[in-house]
């Protein structure tokens, strides 16, 4: 059983809803991050060490006298990570294959990585997308995470590391910012919340799967805990449309808005679902919140923020 | 048509040979190595730029006014590449994307590059193996090759590059020289010619694709006056076993030697053998000198740089 966690990058969006979820598991959580959180004061029960995981030192001091690595720490976006490749690969890949010679040299035999559903495939061949899907990136993001889970794969075959991959489709919820396409509904609320008009990129029928927040925290508590190891999507296993998010965020809201509706990008992807149905079997975990609770929960947190920011 | 092409990695065995097709096939070369070749006086019709791929500045020099890049360098090989996984991402998957970003910048719109068909699969799930089998390396060296052909991908969808990929399988024949398992044709016939003891790992079963690397160079030269793009298996399409390679040996020197067998090696897949069905059609192209006849070639060679040495 674990006791102590390493949550690298735990101080992110997703990262401090997978510490909210180890605390109330009566895990202990260090934080590995570089600088706190964005929308919360640091909370007492976590140890926070504040630092460059691709610092080597700062990572070995992390890693002193944990039994198990959360993984979630990311320094490039999807849709900006083709502008400079090299910065990901050094940033994402070298500093992630360090991490692996350090877990085995002091000997830390539990892994989660979170990579990266929405990313990881490319244009899906075919809906939903299973894990054996090839993977043909159109993002350096993607191929850097591509190459992560190979690395992760290897020190499994050639040492003693026991590893779960989560290929994450696109997580939503309270304490996200404004974050493009892939956040699109942080994006849309925080908007509203200032009075400023949406804009749709083509018709709106762009579907993506959107994941609450707290069902990705769940997914990554039971890998933890789980003795299973292997690649696993993580997403709804459903696919939303941006019409369907801008009917959601009109029914959460009660703001009768009309988006902008503007050409559509060409590297948008036009459909992508994750099929989870080896996660569900293999950590007895399910997405539990809709759609439409997730934007109206995540609504709450927006005006509470747009109140505190007067 | 090519008119000039760079080969990077022009002087290294497989390249040297590439370069004598390329110039029988009537193309300009101009090879970009670290060094001169160790078996041969530099040859006239080439123009030699001696330096380092991963300078950005040499590559710029090399690659002003070629109409093509043929792309086999590699600073690591299979069996070395994990003791520094770090040295093999900045040295061969950093120093490609530079010089992906280099081909577009200078418009410069085909490349053959010669991947890995021999680690970018892993242990093969069935055999022969075509080129949609998953990956599951278990070498940086695998990893690296996949991640590279990944972003040759993304850049033909994202840009105006035209490319083949060539998953080249185990090469053989003259100017080979001691290279441990994946050129164990050259590492027996050299040992042979300094009357050392030749060593078996495991029962000699380990079953590999040997293709003579006078094949290898004749694919490579097809490869790029072909306007075909994407990801080719080049092997002999059989697999030879190390037994089978100490009986052609044997009748290609007439020496009746017994080789000492050693215990088997932990990470020797048992059997890899490649489908080439997609390169015979799309190329026009197959493989010409049986096991028997290229290591009887590759012997007289390896004689005569006995001679040569006195």
């Amino acid at each position: 059983m674990t006791k102590k966690v390493l949550v690298i990058g735990g101080c992110g969006f997703i990262g401090s809803h997978i510490v909210d979820a180890l605390l109330a598991a009566g895990v202990s959580v260090r934080v590995l991050d570089r600088r706190p959180e964005t929308f919360r004061e640091p909370l007492p029960e976590v140890e926070y060490n504040f630092g460059d995981f691709s610092d080597p030192f700062q990572l070995l001091e992390a890693l002193e006298s944990v039994d198990a690595v959360m993984h979630c720490a990311s320094t490039t976006v999807p849709s900006t990570s083709n502008v400079d490749p090299v910065a990901d690969i050094t940033g994402n890949l070298i500093s992630t294959v360090r991490l692996l010679k350090l877990l085995r040299q002091m000997n830390i035999k539990k892994l989660v990585y979170l990579s990266s559903g929405g990313t990881v495939y490319g244009v899906p061949q075919h809906n939903p997308v299973t894990e054996d899907h090839p993977q043909n990136p159109i993002s350096s993001y993607g191929i850097v995470k591509s190459a992560i889970e190979k690395y992760i794969y290897m020190e499994e075959q050639l040492g003693d590391l026991s590893a779960v991959v989560l290929r994450a489709s696109n997580p939503y919820g309270p304490r996200q910012g404004h974050t493009g396409i892939q956040g699109i509904i942080g994006t849309y609320l925080w908007k509203l919340a200032r009075g400023e008009n949406l804009e749709v990129w083509g018709d709106g029928t762009v579907v993506r799967d959107f994941i609450y927040v707290r069902d990705m925290a769940d997914i990554c508590v039971a890998a933890l805990h789980s003795d299973q190891s292997g690649v696993f999507n993580a997403g709804a296993g459903e696919g939303n449309s941006v019409n369907d998010i801008v009917q959601a965020v009109r029914a959460a809201t009660g703001k009768d808005f009309q988006p902008s509706y503007r050409n559509a990008r060409s590297y948008d992807v036009p459909r992508i679902v994750l099929d989870i149905e080896r996660a569900k079997a293999a950590f007895g975990w399910a997405p539990r919140v809709s759609l439409q609770d997730g934007v109206s929960e995540s609504w709450k947190w927006v005006q509470s923020q747009a109140r505190a920011q007067g």
